[in-house]
């Protein structure tokens, strides 16, 4: 509840001021110097909310679109192959998996994790001027550069001007949030209101500045033993990356040693690395949104850029009939739908998921990004399941590999309630508490996609030959499904009631007293 | 600020349920029966906001990215006139500007259109239920195809399969708004408050689904008129695009020759096509930040895809050398670079005028459009102005091509201020009134970028040989003018100052206790 409620103040404040200002009267005259102090006046400072909102969608795009390069490399292998002819993928699949693909989740997790820090920095930070604006701007281009670096690093392991690339984006980007810090903190109307009254500043200053340093720094010596030793390189960026997990380990191994050693209870809101540390739920939504939309329009792209034919080409091959052109899409087409409604769905599960959840925690936002990585891979799923001629090996791989990433982006969706479960009466909403209304709806609807994708792998595994386009329209049918859902879920209560309590007539009438009871105070809203 | 005040109701509205459903006690139990009016509890009704932030992230993806088959396109003819070595492209360009952007433009538009009709629907519509959260993600679903349908027709304009293809998306998708209408009329709770508390709810659904269908039957008759004679079907189409201007004019022609014909006041807050129209300003601003998020990002996704150099060709061609290959790149660095400020730029000039703007219209909407489509052309500028050696013809050709686009994405947004202006007590913040304290400032950020396309334009003109990296380092150092603007702004006040009012002293003393006075609210607001 925390961090929504903090928004609406925000907005309320932000609102108050405007008013504030138009109340004050008529606005001073075009000639008088304005004052230096002019800097500190409201009418320069702003809502951060507008730039967080673009940042996360820079950011959720350049993390996905990195997945076009694995994609497009497959489209040339499958060529090769299919002159080849097939049963070749096996192998190409497997050289994919450990590379490619681990390069895309690579780049996925760094640049989810500039965006954790990001976050994390204007939470500090609520109020933005000019200044800060561009500061933020001039770090969003670096982090859009950083998977360029990254994939530079990966293709040519053993060269260090990769190394000293990356960790030059990595040192730029943490300077300019050191700069950021410093800036905001000589100004403090802009800090977070928390931070705006406690006493100790100072404290909190160099705290941040300690933590957000700690990268940069690790870097700079991973870019110096570059020169001596480039595997220790990489050791070093290991450690950066899995550095709060790290330090998470060690300060709870600490505590259980020693016993439970407490820093100063304020510095434990802002750049703690506890897993429940509060993360801002609405750039959580916004970040996803961004990664849905992105995948979702990614596969329309291909298919605006392949798929239409060439003038030339269908008075030759097609003797001018269009219609015999594009049946040869077809495939294509009924790929996209499928693809366009699993993106769609699993955005509707992951929006009806936090739409319940009160209070986003770190942890919960780790595996919304495991869930996100999974997602980006549909693209790939979808250059998979249809460039494989019918009735093929292959065709059934392309498949199974749909269904496992279907299975993790969903499975991880279900990780997350599991967790948001662990805590509910901070995390969640009463109403899918463990015996709310709605919580056998939210499960149902969390676990189908996962189950669906279950089935339709072992399906694969008994039908050796199973085509392509009936795996795409099974994802079309799933929509009527959620539609379904509901009732399926009250025939299944009703049975389980039948069972366990038969004096039903009684209980419904309760119940119905209670749904009328339910039903006023939102119309007590709204009228 | 009427949007913006609605928005935070909405939020404080929500919060204010959640926080009544909490406390209103234990949550039911599972196995008690949901009777059926439980549709109408408000567990299963959510706030739209998420829903419209993602189809206008999905919205503005779509209408940006069908920039890519002009830009990709482009390569190709630039090494078939690279083979020809250069000269050809002022044919190749003016071919290109006929067709391709022509398409891209048009596409754009209807791609917006779709969106500003999804905007008045869900003005309508406040809030949503899983029903209408599952057809409006099919209403996406069509859209994002709607551009694949339109590049067809532009293809083949004398087969009528594209025009059917494309007048069948548009009927379906108005068909499935019509559903979302009836339906939301249906459950009235979902509705906007001010139709809700309305005795002729019937009129109004009657007026909006008249205004919904019009498009898709207009589309109907098109595709019946195809197979007739299909220059028709164009005519109609294009009647269908103007619709909203052809009939605001046709109306503004009859209160001329009869007079004022007002119709019930009732019916002019929604589904007007008036000017003055209020528009979602947080939708606008959402749409923009996608389209200049995916914008700034298209450009660092052809770098990856196209530029890291593979093993086997550094080995073969370089010696080995990682650093002689990227140098190679380096135009193509800081083209990125310098297309990544201008879109950030245009990115910080818009956030700052619409952080002036308190009530967004329609047509500072269609402006601003005009605006986003200008901005959506930078990739291919980008594409042109790294693509050919140095001091050649094309190449300054490319560069006047790019000050073009910046040219006219700067000034649209220079015309939306105008816009505002003309109407600025209603639309702007007191601040940046014609004789407010930021006016000047604010002015002089949005000619900022025009003039720089302007001057760089006529310098072309002037020197023959004018080279790209020159270009891409202006636009790198733009940024610090805007650093700079204020200090400029000040001294040119002052300057004015000095001429008209010699007493400055005086003066220099009321602004400074005025800036106290102004500090004021603020600090009050903080503490």
């Amino acid at each position: 509840m925390g961090e929504s409620d903090d928004i609406i103040e925000h907005h309320v404040e932000e609102e108050m001021e405007k008013k504030g200002a138009r109340s004050r009267g008529a606005p001073s005259s075009l000639l008088e110097s304005p004052s230096p102090s002019d800097w500190e006046a409201p009418s320069s400072t702003q809502s951060s909310h507008r730039l967080l909102a673009f940042s996360d969608a820079l950011i959720s795009i350049i993390a996905t679109v990195m997945i076009l390069p694995v994609a497009h490399t497959k489209v040339e292998d499958n060529e090769t192959s299919l002159l080849l002819l097939l049963q070749e993928l096996r192998q190409s699949v497997q050289l994919l998996l450990t590379t490619k693909i681990a390069v895309y989740l690579m780049t996925f997790l760094i640049v989810t994790l500039a965006w954790a820090a990001h976050i994390r920095l204007f939470q500090v930070i609520v109020r933005i001027d000019d200044c800060l604006a561009l500061l933020n701007l001039a770090c969003m281009m670096l982090i859009t550069f950083l998977p360029y670096t990254f994939s530079l690093m990966a293709t040519f392991p053993e060269n260090i001007l990769g190394i000293l690339l990356f960790c030059g984006c990595v040192m730029v980007i943490g300077l300019i949030q050191s700069v950021i810090v410093l800036y905001a903190f000589s100004r403090p109307f802009l800090l977070n209101e928390q931070i705006q009254i406690s006493e100790n500043q100072t404290f909190y200053k160099h705290h941040i500045l300690k933590v957000i340093m700690r990268v940069p720094i690790m870097c700079f010596f991973a870019s110096i033993f570059s020169f001596i030793f480039f595997q220790l390189s990489y050791v070093l960026l290991a450690i950066v990356i899995f550095l709060p997990y790290i330090s998470q380990c060690l300060r709870w191994c600490r505590s259980k040693a020693i016993g439970q050693v407490e820093e100063t209870p304020d510095s434990m809101l802002f750049y703690t690395y506890l897993p429940n540390e509060p993360l801002s739920k609405e750039r959580v939504e916004a970040f996803s949104d961004g990664v849905y939309a992105i995948v979702a329009t990614l596969l329309i792209l291909d298919i605006c850029e392949d798929n239409v034919p060439d003038l030339t080409v269908v008075q030759k091959q097609y003797g001018g009939s269009l219609i015999a052109a594009l049946q040869d899409y077809g495939p294509e087409y009924l790929a996209y739908f499928g693809s366009f409604v699993t993106v769609g769905l699993l955005w509707f599960v992951h929006h009806s998921l936090f739409l319940h959840v009160t209070k986003a925690t770190r942890f919960m936002g780790l595996l919304n990004t495991f869930s996100l990585a999974f997602v980006g891979g549909l693209p790939l799923a979808y250059q998979l399941t249809h460039e494989f001629p019918d009735n093929s090996r292959n065709e059934l791989e392309a498949i199974q590999i749909s269904c496992v990433i279907v299975f993790f982006a969903g499975i991880f969706q279900l990780a997350i309630w599991v967790v948001a479960l662990y805590n509910e009466q901070e995390t969640l909403h009463p109403y899918v508490w463990y015996d709310g209304r709605e919580h056998v709806f939210m499960l149902a609807k969390l676990a189908l996609y996962p189950c669906v994708a279950l089935g339709t792998f072992f399906l694969t595994c008994i039908l050796s030959k199973f085509s392509a386009p009936i795996f795409h329209l099974m994802e079309i049918t799933v929509p009527f499904a959620f539609l379904l859902l509901r009732v399926l879920v009250r025939i299944g209560l009703a049975l389980l009631r039948m069972i366990f309590c038969p004096n039903q007539h009684n209980l419904r009438r309760v119940v119905e007293e209670e749904a009328d009871e339910t039903r006023m105070p939102f119309n007590a809203v709204v009228t």
